[in-house]
């Protein structure tokens, strides 16, 4: 057997933004630890950029630094790819380029790794290549490898969880500190946990592109991300919160993927009111965290950080040591179908704002009861002009509940802004 | 490349208690999904046990069932072996020749491998073969892959948590239903979670010998077990619980590893009061939980079922593929020293109950104050003969309020079965 200690690995690295960044610190300052705890000698040796002209926050003299990306693709001494650009172009092609020549490819891509895994494991596998991609969900936590590895002899029956920190840390503020929805907005922007345009992460694309890799994993079945059924916070108020606390709830943006009642698979993402007993009700701020339910091991919680240079720098680096251990391929998909939300059966939590007039309440509910939706508990507080009529509901079809709601929108006495969220059991 | 759906793998079980029966179930029924999952074709084939008379929860029919360990040990074939006996001989020396002999070990058993992990390791890699024991720590939690693979880039700090299922479910029902030590532990009893001897779990054996292991990982140095400072839950009564609680705290039996300041390491088991919105709070019953801090990935917490058959088997079935896939070796141990738990500093809880006449809360404070040990709070409820005092001090290092603390029980005045107990910041 040959001596690991020896084996070199020589890493080419596009994209030197905040991901990159966070690689070359990690490599640089832990590249001794990483090689007692590993065996391997990882050796950082070139980076493609964009602007070669940009400053930099760490020092790149030790590495070729380059706008050509053959520098990295045609180097057959660089045996792992780190891609750290994100988006889709340039980066697929640079992927298939690399996999096509026989690198390892390691990125936390989770916009084309949820559109194009598919492809891209099977380009890997006819090149007997690995391509690793746990930076892509969750950031440090290691949920695709637990998924992958650790659960490998589970029927998985459902994952779900908090898997963006963004919008985590809005309602975290929105519960916690009574902020408006736009004041934790701006918090969050101005401490990093939001882009400039945050609609990405506050209308949960990003959650929907996650659980679509998730549910690959999990259920070995390609989900395009677009078609994920996917709401985000925007239509949040302070008040939404409030009463979701008085009735011994906390609002989370859940993403949720499980084996559905007969063939198919149930994922969506939208907000949910989650009991306060519930473990994920704890995860606050920036925090992610994700529930794995699987036959033998029963229910498995992760917790941790979703984000940032280091800790996505974390894993993958943990990945460039698993794809020169192993071949773990991904293959065999199977096409369960994604099912109809509104085929679901939810409780509701639902808020109007009415014009305060009498006769409005018994208007609501008469809508209701025509769709068959029955009330559980309401509150109507008083006000000015404008209250708001907040209602739970019993469970009910999620078409019956839509189309009741849609037509209480309708009502003269109803304003903008009413919302309508699912109550996790 | 080879079609890694080919290849197969012959299995050989020792022991078929729990465990072992979890195994047979786990392979058996999952044979296609695990094959199909992880590419490898896991087969059972031999399974040695001490008494071939004895009647077993599953039909061993389609194997070779034997006492003779020979039967697994000089089979060729047999690439791998599963150790699930339990206890230390004979299986080190079974373990022992199935490494020498080539083949993987793949064991449960956290007593072997807290006290002798270092030689078993050594000898795995001197034969080029890799000895897996996911399962020996908090059984179907990915903790053990995790610290060693996920967080292999990170330089960790700290590992603490609820290790042990047992003694979580006794203070979860002390807490929740008002139960006395004495009727959760048999509650615990009957349930399957504590042994009809429970000394083991609930005097903290068990959890040092999983924060052993788990140090050994995170800082690379064996810790015989028998040198962690370790007590347990069994003088704690109702009203501890009930004034922990009135203070806002939960009692929990903390398992933990850190760096210490300077060059050793701080390894200790005993009950802490952990306040309620410490996420290990909120872990209940007979699940356990591992928080982890890295310098990448910042704090990483784990919860999941820490026994049982099933949720063992998972992780050792994830074992035998991951001993297929790579040879992960653990070597390169350091050796640091144990800090001296006299040397810490903690604020604390305790509770004397004495003969409730006037001057006695005088003396204790008087002793107290003698040692440097200063009282944040303290409460001296009224009743009968017998009445508890129960103090919240400040920070005071461990060997001053050792000292307080005996020469309190000592003073005639205070009765049997007094308690201290470490607080968490």
């Amino acid at each position: 057997m040959v001596n690991v200690l020896e084996k070199q690995v020589s890493v080419g690295l596009f994209g030197l933004g905040n991901v990159g960044t966070g690689i070359v610190k990690a490599l640089d300052g832990h590249h001794d630890l990483i090689r007692k705890r590993s065996g391997f000698n990882v050796r950082l040796k070139t980076i493609c950029v964009k602007n070669l002209k940009k400053a930099r926050e760490v020092n790149t003299a030790k590495y070729r630094v380059t706008a050509n990306s053959g520098h990295i693709l045609d180097d057959p001494e660089i045996s792992v790819v780190i891609e750290a650009m994100g988006g889709i172009e340039p980066a697929r092609a640079f992927i298939m380029e690399a996999l096509e020549k026989g690198k390892h490819v390691v990125t936390a891509n989770k916009a084309l790794i949820s559109k194009h895994g598919q492809e891209l494991f099977e380009l890997a596998a006819r090149n007997g290549v690995n391509l690793a991609f746990e930076a892509s969900v969750c950031g440090s936590i290691p949920i695709i490898k637990s998924i992958r590895e650790s659960f490998v002899a589970n029927s998985i029956s459902s994952i779900y969880g908090i898997v963006n920190g963004t919008t985590n840390f809005i309602l975290t503020r929105m519960v916690n500190d009574g902020k408006s929805y736009e004041s934790a907005l701006e918090e969050a922007q101005q401490r990093g946990f939001a882009e400039a345009d945050p609609s990405f992460d506050v209308g949960g694309k990003d959650a929907a592109q996650k659980i679509a890799i998730l549910s690959m994993l999990a259920f070995n079945t390609p989900v395009d991300p677009d078609t994920v059924y996917t709401e985000g916070i925007q239509d949040l108020v302070s008040e939404d919160i409030k009463f979701a606390q008085a009735w011994g709830y906390v609002i989370k943006l859940i993403a949720l993927a499980r084996k559905a009642d007969g063939e198919g698979i149930d994922v969506r993402v939208h907000p949910m009111l989650v009991p306060k007993a519930h473990p994920l009700a704890n995860i606050n701020g920036e925090l992610n965290s994700v529930y794995l339910i699987g036959d033998l091991v029963d229910g498995q919680m992760f917790s941790g950080k979703g984000a940032g240079p280091l800790p996505t720098a974390s894993a993958m680096i943990s990945d460039v040591i698993d794809v020169m251990k192993s071949a773990a391929l991904i293959r065999n998909f199977n096409s369960l179908p994604l099912v109809d939300i509104n085929n679901l059966e939810f409780s509701y939590y639902v808020r109007f704002p009415v014009i305060d007039q009498p006769g409005v309440l018994c208007r609501i509910a008469k809508v209701l009861a025509t769709d068959g939706v029955s009330i559980a508990e309401l509150v109507q507080p008083t006000g000015n002009e404008t209250v708001p009529i907040i209602i739970r509901t019993h469970k009910a079809k999620e078409r019956a509940m839509r189309h009741a709601f849609d037509e209480i929108n309708r009502l003269p006495i109803v304003k903008k802004g009413a919302v309508m969220i699912r109550i996790q059991e």
